[in-house]
């Protein structure tokens, strides 16, 4: 069973699972459940002790409630939390790799909950990828990864979406800071991100973007903007061969297969108004040619969603800011709009469920 | 004798390379010429005749005036011209290699004119590498470069800049799409950027683009942030080493000097305001990680600025456009940007030459 398969779900909580102990993570859950920017029906995961301890050393007024998995009650300043003990004590900006465990155990009650009925969407608070790996983990890249695995299913992708675009009245850019990016690759060294582009993942990373942005966004027929690999999308192999070779050949085959798609087009050119008219995502082929311009016209506020899973799930779009971390000063702006993002998507997957 | 050299340099021309015949350079300086867009004192260097028959086809009311080098005559609708003839006939939207000695011959027209005192600054509308190369320069990679290398110096920045960025008041980030980008890398296929990233590169630009700023736009002390090569700058040697091996040494070597850095920042980190706030430019380690985001910010109409040079040279932010030319249709907003900074930076380094 999976979530979306029953009207029940919406009153399902939306579980944000507060990352690494030593980041921002805590402190954002907790400055939304003071502040009251916590939306109703929203669970954390973590352990309640360090929450607890948190909130006084801020001065938040925040009553942590402990709770069964699958609850969630209500009550001023409340933030109900579902349980998972940390290995070792932890201090804002110390990280400590004994904790490693702690931050994955947290993600699997969530995927569990999600794929058992228990929760409606999981939103994720950072974590350290360096410090998952010295924990034990050395092959561990990243929660979308992690979630890709625990799933069980081949592909996923990772997308970034602006407040504004989750708001626009229409699915598609409508010139006010409304944006959404996906990537081909995502957490790759820069000097590794060519020959990570081939045939097989620019369609299927395209196929997989195009449904997710029918059925979790609702879009009948989503129109996808691809950009170029190389600067001047390789301006006719010129400056690199990548568009001859692998992209107008996967993007030739996906339009043969009646998706709407405009491109490669050179980066540079695509996020301008002519070419985002009308576009419902543009498709980057790494992290920092879709991200930079994605975050600044989020003027730093997005959300991240991953398709591809057979559950919700949306991220904040920053890291553990271990510098900020136990100062009271970090922007809960991106997980407030990660939270919404989640209970939409939810919602609008329950309707386009086949 | 370099333009700079004399208080009289104010009065002379700003000259218009118009580029590749078969694309839109041409019809966007008629257009301007038309529509009362080109400011006094502005000349194009290109073929007349050519540039009459554009008018004529474009149904534009221009009259073109041929003039001998370090003339500008005005008048109304009057489009000044030196004359520079094609190699063979040239029709809107088809490239023929016959033509790229022309182009070349009316940028060294332009950088004769600049160096001899002749002219005050020179604005290139866009070329076709492709052809030039096809036309017996193999080695040929653009504008930037050919210029380096006809002006006789080892290295130049390429920079863009937003429209709001020449129009604020304060030279610094404001927050209102104002931005300066600077690249480390231009016009290389993206699997050759990461070889390209040395500690003599990053140092060298950033002291180029320092010198830039000071001289060209009057900023004693500028404050640059520096992106670092790969996804969140590294990650700590986890997403890459250049940072670690390469950048952050070079950007501390750059601080030992005095110069004011900020960085390596992820590149979908800096920018935003928290850390734009306050700073002079950013320098990106290449082309689509910095551009995407400057032309996002400048809703498509930015200019181009070659720190460096013996001389003042800025360029539209867009190509040949070939699918357009012959249309009347491109946007002449960027050529427009682009006199106009050629203007400001000819001005303000009259004052700034030591």
């Amino acid at each position: 069973m999976v979530a979306g398969t029953s009207r029940a779900d919406s009153a399902l909580p939306v579980v944000i699972t507060t990352g690494e102990p030593a980041g921002i993570g805590p402190e954002l859950t907790l400055m939304l459940a003071a502040g009251g920017g916590l939306p109703p029906n929203t669970v954390a995961i973590g352990d309640p002790e360090m929450l607890r301890q948190r909130a006084i050393a801020l001065g938040l007024v925040v009553t942590v409630v402990e709770c069964s998995v699958g609850e969630c009650p209500s009550g001023d300043n409340a933030l109900p939390v579902w349980s998972v003990a940390l290995n070792a004590p932890s201090s804002p900006g110390v990280l400590n790799p004994a904790n490693a465990d702690y931050v994955l155990a947290t993600l699997a009650m969530a995927v569990d909950a999600c794929q058992h009925g228990l929760a409606a969407a999981m939103v994720t608070a950072p974590l350290h990828k360096g410090v998952i790996i010295d924990g034990g983990h050395p092959g561990f890249t990243g929660h979308t990864e992690w979630l890709r695995d625990a799933c069980g299913v081949d592909d996923v992708v990772m997308m970034l979406a602006t407040d504004a675009a989750l708001h626009a009245a229409s699915p598609s850019w409508q010139g006010s800071g409304d944006l959404r990016v996906a990537l081909v690759t995502t957490h790759l060294p820069l000097r590794n991100v060519a020959d990570a582009i081939t045939f097989e993942r620019v369609t299927c990373i395209s196929r997989l973007l195009a449904i997710g942005l029918q059925h979790q966004f609702g879009i009948a027929k989503p129109r996808i903007a691809v950009c170029g690999l190389n600067p001047h999308a390789g301006e006719n192999g010129h400056l690199g061969h990548e568009e001859l070779d692998i992209i107008i050949p996967a993007l030739d085959a996906l339009r043969a297969e009646g998706m709407d798609i405009l491109g490669p087009l050179p980066a540079d050119t695509l996020f301008t108004p002519r070419h985002l008219a009308g576009v419902d995502a543009v498709l980057a082929m790494y992290h920092d040619q879709g991200l930079a311009v994605l975050k600044y016209a989020g003027f730093g506020q997005a959300a991240n969603i991953t398709l591809g899973l057979p559950l919700v799930r949306t991220s904040v779009d920053h890291g553990t800011a271990l510098d900020l971390a136990g100062k009271g000063v970090a922007d809960p702006g991106s997980l407030k709009v990660a939270i919404a993002l989640a209970r939409r998507l939810s919602t609008q997957r329950l309707s386009a469920t086949v």
